[in-house]
């Protein structure tokens, strides 16, 4: 509950249509995609910097809890308020500032739904690369804040290689600006990079300039089939070895193929037991060479077939169904994110489904093998404590394992409330205690997203 | 000089050979590129980062200032021991650590120069995008501790985008890794890119993990002359609007076209005032038509002509003499990478010639358009205290035409001690405030290049 004094004041500084204290109405800000559910005391709705400021300095003054949140997609606990105090929605700050195509450049604030920068840039011939399958409802700012990435990531990147600058303000309640409107610029430190995947733990960002991409002038799809894990483990590593980077290289193993199956019954080729899903992208004349580089690349003796796809569209569609069609087996499923080197991808591959077996926890992986990033999906039912437990000491081996391989323990989605237990296998103690030091510089009063990201 | 004590402890340290304190044996390391002069008390030649961290430890129990030195080419000054005190010379951390390129990742100590680094990686048919012109000379460690760039930054970004990890030592004395060595990781704060661009004032760099990009199959060179900068300024815009973003895209003045006359007096036709040099690249079926795409964007009234190079080699070596052959006229001449984006570039290069007219200060700007970031000469005398006194003021407006037209002071060299005067300009004062914070966190007893970078 907040403090009487405190609710006034915050109420006196932003109209009533933009602040909530209404439990009923607060309750659609008190979860994210992990399904947990915190419910916030006030929710406000700024839509200037300034507003921004006015708020994170009167929770300054009073020390109440204060979790930026975008459009509440993220899948690491991130937007929760887990102390309860205030949520920072950007949703309302919605306008794209500037489309600058000669310079490459958009500036959007924060609210401003990745789709529809993609929209604003494609009517010049860009477009902006990070490409998370939230796109059509995630935010700029979440995506900034996680560096977001997607299928797209092995050829373009993630979020944190496609923006200039920033406007900020800091948990300190200092309007700051990093970075710069042009593609060079070394003037000081690279604070925008720093704020970009930092969660909402040291400012609330509250404009983005972005570098955009001109458009490819054509694409191709490419669908592989293998009768076993271990053959097409080995053709991602042989597809990688190609100069033709691939702009997609998406991994699905046989529980993903049998789930796609069980929607769409003549989709696949009934011996797959894993698959890869190639797109290629560039000039006209480039795209049909870069296919048959791959299709080649993809041939060994547990290749089922290697063929450009009529319709890459209903490929992807079926793709992203599979999030969702797991949430139907396994609504509470537990979904990581983890990344091996792409020549570490078959012991990986082969180490999971030893764990699973050991552990008799139901196990589906897929994702963006391009980038060794792998969903691990361990089927689990909270209802099963017995199960419950053995998926935790499952889980804690498959990031031991990723650890043991070089890997990182995640590609995309953050640490969150969900991974800050595990952050010290992976970041050594002298680097964390930096990481703090530096959480304290940007919000001293530990007002900002607080408890989130170290364990 | 420095106290007997810190001398025979920083002595028992390091064998003989690679620690000097004879003023001959230092004085190699008491300037840059900038020509300016330093000596330091001591030198030393560390090996391993515990060494490093050895040394820096030792440091700070003395408050003694400590400067990381890669092959001191740096142009702001930023390897200088202004403060006296120890030079830390990485030349002798030479080893590449590990090649391999089915992750694409080359790992290097810091003082292994650029060029060894391209070397080992094409035998694999790959590059490191960052491409100083002094590649042949600078050390990834002084690469990435300014963020260096070059000609083809156009298409592939700086140092800051190619680099997956790093090891390094605080100025506190800890050792730290950030990052990671798989291309995607959103685990903690981005450490990585803080210190890539530091100038040294946070930590030493001791081992990066570098991601490498396949080679291009084909290149192809264009060069398109003007009668007029206007005319030359206009296709820069234009040729920067096509899809087929070029690899490199250069600017030549007519005060560099006359030098490279003064060499090579049949290289350029007589009426060209502004040149520009474009070069594209990818496979052998798109170079073609990305060639053809360039020399249509590069038509204009003031077009003299624009045609495909039989011998892009003898046009970049000439390109690459205009640093010396200005340096042979005005050895001490003000050297500036500023950077404004590429649609205020007419604007900019117009306002450069008025403010050179101006102040009677001779002026040759060349450089990186296609990133907008153009290397601004100021052909000065030291001897004449009346032209130095111009060019100040005259160099002072042009910054603030920098930042009028949404640029930034610097492209490519950073800070260092040349720039910190102006840094007030381009970063506001709570922005500038956080820096120095981060800097205390780093470096809590201000002993790592201590009075770099801040005003
Ligand atoms: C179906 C589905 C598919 C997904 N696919 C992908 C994918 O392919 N790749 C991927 O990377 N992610 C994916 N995600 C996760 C999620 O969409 C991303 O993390 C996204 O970037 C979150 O954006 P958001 O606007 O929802 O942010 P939120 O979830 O609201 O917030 C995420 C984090 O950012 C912080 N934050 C938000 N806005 C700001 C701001 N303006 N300033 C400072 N901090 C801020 C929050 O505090 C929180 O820590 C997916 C999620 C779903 C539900
Ligand atoms: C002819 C010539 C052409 C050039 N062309 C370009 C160009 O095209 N693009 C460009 O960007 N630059 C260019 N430069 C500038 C210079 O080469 C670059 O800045 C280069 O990156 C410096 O490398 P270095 O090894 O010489 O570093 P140094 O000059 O020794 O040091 C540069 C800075 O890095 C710090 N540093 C060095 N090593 C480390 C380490 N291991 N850890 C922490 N800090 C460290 C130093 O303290 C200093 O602040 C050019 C210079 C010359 C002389």
């Amino acid at each position: 509950m907040l403090e009487a004094g405190f609710a006034a004041r915050l109420g006196s500084l932003l109209p009533s249509d933009r602040f909530f204290t209404d439990p009923v109405d607060c309750y659609a800000y008190a979860y994210d995609n992990t399904r947990k559910i915190f419910p916030p005391d006030a929710v406000v709705f700024p839509v200037t910097a300034l507003e921004v400021q006015a708020v994170v300095r009167l929770c300054i003054e009073y020390g109440t809890p204060l979790t930026p949140r975008g459009r509440g997609t993220g899948t690491s606990g991130g937007s929760l308020p887990e102390q309860g105090g205030v949520v920072l929605s950007l949703e309302r700050m919605l306008r794209i500032v500037t489309v600058d195509p000669t310079n490459r450049v958009i500036v959007a604030e924060p609210g401003v739904i990745n789709q529809s920068v993609q929209d604003a840039a494609k009517s010049h011939g860009f477009f902006w690369p990070p490409d998370p399958s939230s796109a059509g409802y995630s935010s700029i700012g979440g995506n900034l804040a996680t560096s977001a990435g997607g299928p797209h990531a092995v050829k373009y990147g993630t979020t944190r290689d496609h923006v200039l600058g920033l406007k900020a303000v800091t948990g300190g309640g200092e309007i700051i600006r990093t970075g710069c409107y042009t593609t060079k610029g070394v003037v000081g430190y690279d604070l925008t990079r720093l704020l970009i995947g930092s969660e909402g733990t040291l400012a609330v960002i509250t404009e983005a300039t972005l570098k955009l991409t001109p458009l490819p002038q054509a694409r191709g799809g490419i669908t592989a089939h293998y009768r076993d894990l271990a053959s097409c483990a080995a053709a991602i590593v042989q597809v990688m070895a190609l100069p033709q980077t691939p702009s997609a290289l998406e991994f699905l193993d046989s529980g993903s193929l049998d789930l796609i199956r069980s929607r769409y019954p003549d989709m696949l080729p009934a011996g797959a037991r894993a698959m890869l899903m190639i797109e290629v992208d560039g000039a006209e004349s480039y795209v049909p060479e870069a296919c048959a580089a791959v299709i080649f690349a993809c041939a060994n003796e547990g290749l089922i077939q290697a063929e450009e796809t009529a319709d890459a569209a209903a490929l992807w569609r079926a793709r992203k169904t599979l999030s969702p069609l797991l949430r139907d087996i396994a609504p509470k499923k537990i979904n990581e994110d983890v990344v091996v080197p792409v020549s570490a991808l078959p012991e990986f591959l082969d180490g999971l489904a030893r764990l699973s077996s050991k552990y008799e926890v139901a196990n589906v992986n897929f994702g963006h093998a391009g980038n060794g990033n792998i969903h691990v999906n361990l089927l689990v039912d909270p209802a099963l404590p017995d199960e419950m437990s053995r998926a935790a000491t499952c889980l804690n081996e498959i990031f031991d394992l990723v650890i043991n391989l070089n890997g990182t323990l995640s590609g995309e989605h953050g640490v969150g409330s969900e991974k800050r237990a595990y952050i010290g296998k992976e970041i050594d103690a002298a680097t964390l205690t930096l990481m703090k030091q530096i959480k304290r510089v940007f919000d001293p009063n530990n007002i900002l997203n607080p408890g989130k990201l170290f364990p």
